[in-house]
């Protein structure tokens, strides 16, 4: 691991980078992607093989090579976000289940695979809208005590749509052990969640996976719900992430000599587009246009931005809030959108600084 | 017009339902169903014909008898909404342009048309998604003093989408003539705006329309920018909706019994569901889940709700505040969002009323 990944979680490892580091580059490079397992990382063998069945299919297997020989290789630039990235900050309106995760747990990669859609249509699976695709990993997951396979389903619809792939390389590298290698899914702009790594099998399916992980868990639910009263049954299954921003430097906390300062950080819409982040400098009194970093030609991707300011000595504070291509904005708070889960914190992101 | 009808502006004539009588059925009456006009209603002859031109295209002119007999009649349910709605409760932070909507710049109706991407195979049309669709009516408009008939184009793949209709009738009644009669284009889930009534002409185009409907209003801009900097070749055009919610009824100001109440209004957010609706009576301090009066099949169709209360004496205070199903919220103020032409004004809606 890079010394520059802070350990959320020794077991299962769960780590994410330093915002700093984490927004220097368009690509976030192996190393510096934020890592969410559910169980130790599996060790696969050379001739691992990923099973395709369920309902109207005709049941096959695919060897890593295999795959790469039978279909068109693809190329997606998408973001991955784990569903409780910013977690921290609802954990200040009120204590939450799940790892204290900083903006940190998202990365934006170029994933190298094949089309989950060639796949489907090569083993003659129906395209019917109400169908569901399940994905197992070789990831063995503890959930309310109960071991399981690590699984989790995406509707169908998604499941075809171009862009989902079986990938085995992140950034022309193949994947590292834990990124799933030798093979994961990547579902672009869905939470992190439903791209399962080491993946062992895929099944058509007419309901969703009775997985833990997707019947027991990343579900969205409203305040009055509680750990001990929740109906897994319910609430919103977390697919689709909403838009946010975050600042990742200078870092919350930091100290910073006076004068110039670069703000940095990203923007994320799902399928929409950015069309403005705006800064403040003064905690939110007066607001600033960044400047983009990156083109939006990457459709899945992030959008780096940056503002130039000039900070006054004393103790400052940051504010940043994105809004996308159809002028929907950011909750401002927290505490209107915290749920016990601690997941989909999308309010405006704050830094406090330290000039000197 | 209905007695139900508030105006908001005599010439052009711009009106909008009472809220109560908005949110009592599913498809909205075209005697309730806001009309905003940019100029006098046009009187079109019986043998008004469509001219269809453009880049690549055959030039071609259709009657709407032509129409129905060359194309498949398609129907789809659908919103269609002022970029202005809600500006009132932009109005209340500071003064802005434009006519003073409350809830009711919206209505949903059952729309009955052809597609336009079906005109446009039979013209030859080009589907390079860096083209433009523009749409002419038969109105004239005053921009900033100067005259021109109404115009906005929209970009190619939303012009091929399926449900974009040229359309002449409402809920199964040949159009009005304040809605658009003989033919309208309707543009689900994009502001009114795009939908040009009294169809003259559609032109393939490789720019945005230049007529100043398109060219010169209807974009958004950040807080900073007033009627004397705005530099219009800037800022958003306002196309996709974004995620809102309004109570409907009770009325804001509105006297009632002491005792039970229904709180009653709708959800809209663009081409996404709504997760859920929660209602406030006591300001925001405890929230309550509302229940859907409408099953989600019509994609573009709003969600009513309501929500079964028991309102104690005195002033008391309703809020609503909608999810979408990527768990996007709204933003809570109508100050982080206000703009001086008053458009998208997506914050939490409020209505106080007196129980006595």
């Amino acid at each position: 691991m890079s010394e520059q990944m802070i350990e959320r979680s020794p077991d299962p490892y769960n780590a994410e980078p330093e915002p700093g580091a984490l927004i220097e580059q368009f690509l976030t490079p192996q190393a510096l992607f934020y890592v969410r397992s559910h169980g130790p990382v599996p060790d696969l063998p050379a001739d691992h093989r990923i099973e395709v069945s369920g309902i109207d299919v005709e049941s096959r297997s695919f060897s890593v090579e295999e795959l790469k020989s039978a279909f068109p290789t693809r190329m997606v630039t998408a973001v991955l976000q784990c569903a409780g990235n910013r977690r921290t900050d609802l954990q200040q309106v009120s204590k939450t289940s799940g790892d204290p995760w900083d903006v940190g747990a998202i990365g934006n990669a170029e994933w190298t695979g094949v089309h989950l859609a060639d796949v489907l249509d090569a083993v003659g699976a129906p395209g019917a809208s109400d169908l569901f695709v399940a994905f197992t990993g070789a990831d063995e997951v503890d959930v309310e005590g109960k071991e399981a396979p690590f699984g989790v389903s995406i509707g169908m619809a998604k499941a075809r749509a171009p862009d989902v792939l079986l990938a085995w390389a992140m950034n022309g590298e193949p994947l590292a052990p834990e990124h799933g290698a030798p093979l994961r899914m990547v579902v672009p702009g869905y939470a992190g969640v439903r791209s399962a790594k080491w993946l062992t099998r895929i099944e058509v399916r007419d309901a969703p996976s009775d997985a833990p992980i997707q019947a027991h868990d990343y579900k969205l639910f409203p305040a009055d719900v509680t750990s001990e009263t929740v109906d897994w049954s319910q609430g919103l299954t977390i697919n689709a992430m909403p838009l946010n921003a975050a600042i990742c430097s200078p870092g919350s906390g930091e100290s910073l000599p006076a004068g110039g300062v670069r703000i940095e950080g990203y923007a994320i819409a799902y399928d929409r587009g950015i069309s403005r982040v705006e800064v403040s400098v003064n905690g939110g009194r007066d607001w600033r246009q960044a400047t983009f970093a990156d083109d939006p030609e990457a459709r899945w991707g992030w959008r780096r931005w940056s503002l130039d300011a000039t900070l006054a000595k004393g103790r400052q504070h940051l504010v940043v809030r994105a809004f996308d291509e159809a002028g929907q904005g950011q909750p401002e708070r927290p505490d209107t959108m915290w749920n016990f889960a601690g997941y989909l914190c999308t309010a405006w992101h704050h830094v406090h600084v330290l000039v000197e």
